[in-house]
């Protein structure tokens, strides 16, 4: 009935994306050469810049984690689910700029606020973006790969939807206390990359057909 | 007859060349530090980069569409078919500098029509050299795996052809009103990743060999 | 019992990964125009940045040779496997960071001891992690193809140990003598290369299964 | 009896760092927003750019089509092969420093030569190193697939070979009349990829083994 999409190319793209995305976030960091008559102090200066990194860096991780469990379930993509996962795309590619702004505005008491929060906007439509995915795929059972069980569909929702709520308290957060608001990102990173679990021990020949 | 070389690496080359070009764009974009006190309004004042960066991107997705859409079909690349699309992919790794010219350009008067035409015109010449590559694989169907049909053969030609002429009315549009006509282009990528479809249904064993 | 990730696109993400930061190295190296009048000069006077990139380089590469020889020994991967190697990644795609002070600072007697030892932290926390991704496999062996020995499980922590204890020994030399201490962060990566080996011959079907 | 790396992840790797490095070049170029006033004469004062763009581009395209040539020839690789290729990549991701130098200096009598020569001087070691690559296969026929003829294994070596006279004979050129230099560079690299020949056609089971 429905168009079909095969997910290898797809997957293989998607990972250049997101492998990108996360090596580019480095470049933004530096210490200026007035700096360098102390460096070790230039380098600790520069905290912000590596809380930025490393929240962006696990965020996206822990996208990659969810992005891989969702499509090694699907047999096939329809036009809905290259479409939406084009837009998470470029939503993923667009992080390395409020990353950057976040970087250097921590520093400044008028701009550090605008930061956290379009920092944490980004974050929130990435999130509604994944969500979006997962809920094409639950849709339309016929593009999932014949073993996959009810159990694993949700398991796949569970692991992408919370982080939603989550996401609108920190920004929330991050009017009155938006340093505090960076952690709370840092966190809910952290957290969803030990969240992600791979497939429960299947046998071999139906684990990873084909690849 | 002629030579033959296999699609699998070609096109992870070519996913390496689209993904890393998608993702440089948002390299080119920043808030100056003078506008930090007012970092709201900064960051609403680059909207030029958030349209130059929503536009290249949405056409080099719909592009990759296309890609993969022709190289699915295909058994076997000539030698005419490398060619093209090395010249296909030096295009669209140019097309971050006329990105970058359009978002520096479109808050200048002299410089923005100039900008939006030399823009059109690099997406013109990709949308050429994807015409030339459905063109060469058409006239030899050798090339093609054996269950692709007329019909599909047809709907390649269809979904790469048409931008071309799109693209020769929005630059004349470009003449006299540049900033209309980045919308122009803006529609034209959005269409055509709408326009973009996966093959019909068919039994899996054919519809995805080899992979 | 355990959950259970595929390894074929872990290792595409982490390829992704390494090439890039591999690649981006070479972006921070230019000669100012000021040196334009005696360009050889001025090309000769980079000494350190050529320094830095070959030491990067190679180190990422004898990273990149350990990290294939231990991934074509895995059949799955767990959980605790995809977050070590995050990590890793995060190690490898920040290199770029210290790789760019080392390369300014040499010229600078003030900065350069401290840029020096940087650097070298960065190469023992990566090296860190890679000792952790072999010991997490070996402790849990179905994590492995059934074919492996115990003979190549020795090897490959043999390949990943023992530049722990160098970049230890290089490092504290960096404090007396940071030039020359650079020159021994050189010769780790290359004997890391030199010392990467692949499988004995084995027979085909076992050697690459399913690739 | 000698070691064997699978050559997947391999091409996998290199293609990244191909892909990246030709995608980098463009980043280099801009139009000084002192020209803005008349952008058309800006965008055309940038033509050693374009130059230097189109060569760099041109030539690691040639040079993907012979490295595609010798590994989908190859059932596995070895210790030497690794490292032979991990210096060529090594050299290709160097590329965009004398590319930069190229596009910036041709404008200045005094440096014109020395980029000129320099550039030369790094095609010359990237087609040194991949004529080396060749040798290494060439000796150690273990490494080639079953159904490689010794006519096919003349055609690898014919491909990467002549390049390195030209060179030499250009970069002797280039001491007398740097910019026609760089139109023979463009030359060999358009020759390159007009010479790369794809396999002559066998049947598709033998053509492309377990892809």
């Amino acid at each position: 009935m429905s168009d079909r999409w095969d997910t290898g190319r797809t997957e293989a793209f998607s990972d250049g994306v997101f492998a990108i995305a996360i090596t580019l976030l480095i470049l933004e960091i530096s210490v200026p050469e007035s700096e360098f008559s102390n460096l070790w102090h230039g380098i600790a200066h520069q905290w912000p810049a590596y809380l930025a990194y490393a929240t962006s860096f696990i965020t996206i991780g822990g996208i990659w984690l969810v992005h891989h469990g969702i499509f090694r379930r699907l047999q096939y993509a329809n036009s809905w689910v290259m479409r939406i996962n084009l837009g998470l795309l470029m939503a993923v590619a667009f992080l390395p700029f409020p990353n950057k702004l976040l970087a250097a505005a921590i520093h400044d008491r008028d701009a550090e606020r605008a930061a956290v929060i379009f920092y944490g906007a980004t974050l929130f439509a990435i999130s509604l973006l994944l969500s979006a995915l997962c809920g094409v795929i639950t849709r339309d059972r016929d593009l999932l790969k014949p073993g996959v069980s009810e159990q694993e569909i949700n398991a796949i929702l569970v692991a992408a939807t919370p982080s939603l709520g989550f996401y609108v308290g920190v920004i929330l957060l991050a009017v009155f206390a938006p340093r505090v608001a960076v952690f709370g990102y840092l966190v809910i990173a952290i957290v969803s990359v030990l969240r992600a679990h791979g497939e429960q021990a299947t046998p071999p020949e139906i684990a990873e057909p084909g690849r």
